[in-house]
């Protein structure tokens, strides 16, 4: 299953509640076997072509040299691929989500209590502003057009920090790191906007730090989806001029007009 | 330094040689010390708030829990950070480009030699009508305006292969997949489209795959410009509508018109 239906809540000039069709994504678990299995890596996906995607991935990561350093690859249940190999893998492990929570590894993080109960609310109108004010910020983008941004904002829409990075993960470990620093984590009185897809890496960072709104200008995914409605993170995609889809916990967000 | 100029052959009506602006792409080591130091991970990333970066992406890996695990954090050198760290590392390495060439890991790639004696030739017409094949195959996309896509076409503009995924790498990832399943690598009659931004990742699994031509919709950064530039690939950027930039070997383009 490659989309999925979920409940969306348009928010207009009118607002209503609608379904629309997000990507859905998942953990892909690659098991290499040379006298014995191991979980080689763990990829976040799109499910489907999971055996050319296992291929790919080890050929990129130089695993494997050509299809006959392979002697048998197999789906062996829901997400998982096993790969026989002729030789022992020699690189090392490449492990994408080593240590957080997901569909496959378990459920519940340790930092869901914080946002299910932090009453942080966002008025509608300091949303639809906070994409403009971060590009005015994007410094880098503004010159190259090729860079990520993620941004920290008060309540009533006042930019607290920006970072920006080639990569859109790399921008929301900046953001995190800084809140390290600072010592503001759980950041319970933020909003986080990242300038494009929300993905499960950027909502799981975004839950870690203890992040109650995440915004994006782009899609969100279905793992990101599930996972801020367990988390109690209000997420918000398709933010553009005067519209934004709100995909879970949309009590955060204030509807009056201005 | 966060931006670079690099030379571009705008090809539109007129075609021009001009300078842009790129985003540049740097590797940071990261490494960690307790009892000794070691490399815990290679991240490709915009060089700036290396300190903020570090810091985030070890909490987000679960290496850290408070700023108070770290000792002291320091730029040890350039693109180096160094984080002494109160207790033992406890997760497995992640490993951003374990085994690829890059800026800090050396020189050449094994498999520019084949791409460079590629004569592989393109009309600019065919480039123009790629952005468009593409996205009529784009399903996923198209219902849910949340994925990535890369596709192979011909020299002719035929579209062979195309994959969908959350993750860039991953659509890129399955490509190669294809690839090796069917045999065809070098792909040296090929020309890849990618749908969004045109990292260091995606230009480097594309080079070892032999892939003459690489074109993407949005920006380049500056090291997948030079690692283009370096193996002999053809590298195009902002392909959009009767327009495209050229970074590198432009002699791979027909510049006839209709």
């Amino acid at each position: 299953m490659q989309i999925k239906k979920v409940k969306v809540f348009r928010v207009r000039n009118e607002n209503t509640e609608d379904e629309d069709f997000v990507a859905v994504e998942e953990p892909l678990e690659v098991r290499t076997c040379h006298e014995g299995c191991q979980t080689f890596a763990i990829i976040m996906r799109t499910p489907g072509n999971d055996i050319e995607l296992t291929l790919g991935f080890l050929y990129s990561e130089g695993v494997i040299n050509s299809i006959d350093d392979v002697s048998d690859i197999s789906i062996i249940s829901e997400n998982v691929v096993e790969v026989k190999l002729r030789k022992p893998v020699e690189v090392k492990i490449r492990d994408l989500i080593v240590n957080s929570s997901c569909g496959v590894c378990g459920r519940a993080f340790l930092y869901t209590l914080n946002i299910l109960k932090c009453n942080t609310k966002i008025r509608k109108d300091v949303i639809f502003s906070l994409p403009e004010k971060l590009k005015e910020h994007q410094k880098i983008f503004n010159l190259t057009g090729g860079l990520h941004a993620a941004a920290l904002f008060t309540s009533s829409g006042e930019l607290t920090y920006v970072y920006e990075d080639v990569g859109r993960h790399n921008a929301v470990d900046k953001l995190v790191g800084r809140l390290l620093i600072d010592r503001k984590i759980p950041a319970s009185t933020y909003i986080m906007q990242v300038s494009g897809r929300i993905g499960y890496e950027i909502v799981s960072k975004g839950i870690k730090a203890g992040i109650p709104i995440i915004c994006g200008i782009s899609a969100p995914t279905s793992l990101s989806i599930e996972i801020a409605e367990e988390a109690g993170v209000t997420l918000i995609g398709f933010l553009r001029g005067n519209s934004f889809n709100v995909y879970t916990h949309k009590e955060r967000i204030v509807l009056i007009s201005k």
